[in-house]
């Protein structure tokens, strides 16, 4: 390891210069947690296609992908293009406009569950006025979140986020007696749980394929009971598609299980990359939040913001949106090199690891004390993340391929197999 | 006020085909509540400078300048070149950039407060956080806001927002007990509220120039002693200059008055018109957001997210700052401006209105039942708010300018005196 640092520090020598000034500016010297790791992170100067580059000109193939917003790879020309002429028009307005109204034709059409549909500006914004809403219209107060689900920095979902999954993941937090924590793939318990407090739970929110939890894609079945639970019992079924919603296919991931979510929260695909959060659902529970004719008491109060809707990134999305609505085989094209990262993966760390994962997402997890399958986060938290940590790190100070150490990896469109197979071959060479 | 109306009507009939469109799809239509006025809010195609144009290409003088957010008025060619750079070097990196220390050291140069400093997407996410830092540090719960203060869509904060300021502004928020309220340049007053609350207060935030609840500058005195109680009680002083901050100086507004607030909250004009959120401070209370080494009960989670510290907001917001910088010029014309059009307003009002502000922000209160000053929300909301309305809807419809029906108007360098004299001249014809 300590070779691979002297690499790193070798040929990162400006990023390293920068890095002491972003610390001395910056808590950690980053704006997410998440972007740091040891020594320290290189500075990206620019980006395009499958590549960063960072400011000592070292090129990184890239499978952090944007936090897994890039689809189609970073600055692709026709999103590019239209960018430049929206920025020409101007990139805030303030007020409603025609790019909104662009996308949100595209957004309804493709998931049916969009009745309504509400700009926020970020997934983080979308998640936190889901469960607002959710209480609003069931007037109850419990939010049930999965063991190791992340959706984003709301107050209201801070918990049970990483193992042991009991904890909040801050203290600050006022409201943490009203989140409660169910295991993923696991009906059975969850249900146990859901039934103790049945009375006043207003939601339950779910990644179809947990994200920062482990890249594990949900049992048909399992998302199906908890369906069945709210339903039952007047509490609403958020799923979060903010990783999932564009990922597999041109709408999100609901449709293929032939669920019946109340409200769905998307994000980065939809974006194009810039800044973007939404809510949407059935019209009548979206409604609650309108805010003509009703009583503080009785609407839930939903935003906006400043740049909730702003012509860049409603023109993003929908650039983005309609590159994927004709050009259907990206899908196709991306889910075999996923499928085919994980096969190889599998095959060359020989019973090390467990690759998981979904279409083209991918996360290689080193197995240690008799782990055999990865279901849920537990699994996943029991694997040897040190190790991950450190193949992952191998591949940037070596290999020149970007995973943000720990994470997930995401192929976009600008991935070709080629890339894939030298990621491999990289990878064979970690011990 | 009919007249007005189908004035407006027919000359947005192409709005009017798209609103009902954009109705279909969104909850009331729009993604931001204000966004929506009576019959429907015209819809922008671009922006250009001082105006905004619609679809039925008409010109409007705007004076809400994006949420208060273009001090420099809508696509200026300096940002605008700026970040047509960046959009070739692409837009979403996901990483530690170049482009964010740029902008850090600008802004730790002109706010001395920020010491350390952490990005995030929006003002609601900015002040989301301050709050969650401020129970962090002081292990206590209560935060107390203004009545009448406007600090996002956070859960944390959303209370007493508007008249008689005992309310949630929505329900399915569950922490509301954890809020208290104090009114504004009511010293005596307020330091009674927070007295029966000072051993579990976290802190106190306050806008030194309340905007959505008025346009009222804070008196400096007023200001001083409310920091003094928080210092003496371990609780936090925070700033939220969102709208206020680089609007009157290069830099905050607090150094002014000699203020010495714990945290600062920032956002619109440091982005230049792109998503931003900003909170910053004292060295030692913002390393609480450290996540390095510190236990989940120690330390204060705090985002980011996926558009972070993206490098278009970075590289808007530091080509906007850089303006500014080289060029203060800017703020004594728009500040003249401002005065101009304050006292212009009065004058022709002729006793009907109060017009508060401060440099180039003004808003016109229509009075009634013997409201002689405006020093708080309250005396706001006793104001004729339905005439304000129709004021602002008649300069729309009839004299092609744009308020945000009902809000404070903001200068920006892109306006002349002659687009001030123009207001007026229009505001005369108002009865």
């Amino acid at each position: 390891m300590t070779d691979y640092i002297s690499e790193y520090k070798k040929k990162t020598k400006g990023s390293a210069k920068l890095f002491v000034k972003s610390l001395k500016l910056h808590v950690n010297g980053v704006s997410h947690n998440i972007r740091f790791y040891e020594p320290y992170p290189f500075v990206v100067k620019k980006s395009s296609g499958k590549n960063l580059f960072d400011v000592d000109d070292n090129k990184y193939t890239d499978y952090w992908m944007g936090h897994w917003s890039l689809i189609l790879g970073h600055g692709p020309k026709k999103i590019k293009e239209s960018l430049k002429k929206q920025i020409e028009k101007s990139w805030m307005y303030g007020t409603v406009n025609e790019q909104t109204i662009l996308l949100s034709e595209l957004i309804a059409k493709a998931v049916p569950v969009a009745e309504k549909i509400r700009y926020v500006t970020s997934g983080t914004e979308a998640t936190m006025y889901a469960v607002r809403l959710a209480r609003s219209v069931t007037r109850k107060k419990i939010i049930a979140k999965i063991d190791g689900g992340w959706h984003g920095y709301t107050s209201d979902l801070l918990k049970s986020v990483n193992w042991p999954f009991t904890e909040s993941e801050s203290s600050g937090v006022v409201n943490e007696e009203q989140i409660v924590s169910i295991p993923y793939n696991d009906l059975e318990k969850s249900l146990l749980i859901l039934e103790k407090h049945s009375k006043d739970l207003a939601g339950v929110i779910i990644e179809p394929v947990l994200g920062g939890g482990g890249c594990i894609p949900a049992d048909v079945d399992y998302l199906k009971g908890i369906q069945e639970f709210c339903h039952k019992n007047n509490s609403l079924f958020i799923l979060d598609e903010i990783v999932t919603g564009f990922r597999f296919r041109y709408g999100c991931i609901y449709p293929t299980m032939k669920l019946d979510p109340d409200i769905v929260t998307l994000g980065k695909i939809v974006g194009g990359g810039m800044a973007i959060g939404v809510m949407c659902g059935k019209k009548e529970i979206m409604e609650h939040s309108n805010t003509k004719g009703k009583k503080k008491s009785e609407r839930s109060y939903v935003g906006g913001g400043t740049f909730s809707a702003n012509p860049t990134s409603m023109t993003s999305g929908f650039a983005t949106l309609s590159v994927l609505k004709n050009n259907k085989s990206v899908y196709s094209k991306i889910d075999d090199l996923g499928q085919y990262a994980r096969k190889e993966l599998n095959k060359i760390f020989d019973g090390q690891v467990i690759v998981t994962g979904k279409g083209s997402l991918f996360m290689t997890h080193f197995v240690k004390d008799g782990i055999s399958q990865i279901r849920n986060s537990a699994d996943a938290a029991k694997c040897d993340i040190d190790r991950l940590q450190k193949y992952h790190f191998k591949l940037i100070s070596h290999d020149g391929i970007f995973f943000l150490p720990g994470k997930l990896g995401a192929i976009s469109d600008a991935h070709s197999k080629e890339d894939v197979k030298k990621m491999i071959t990289a990878s064979e060479n970690f011990s």
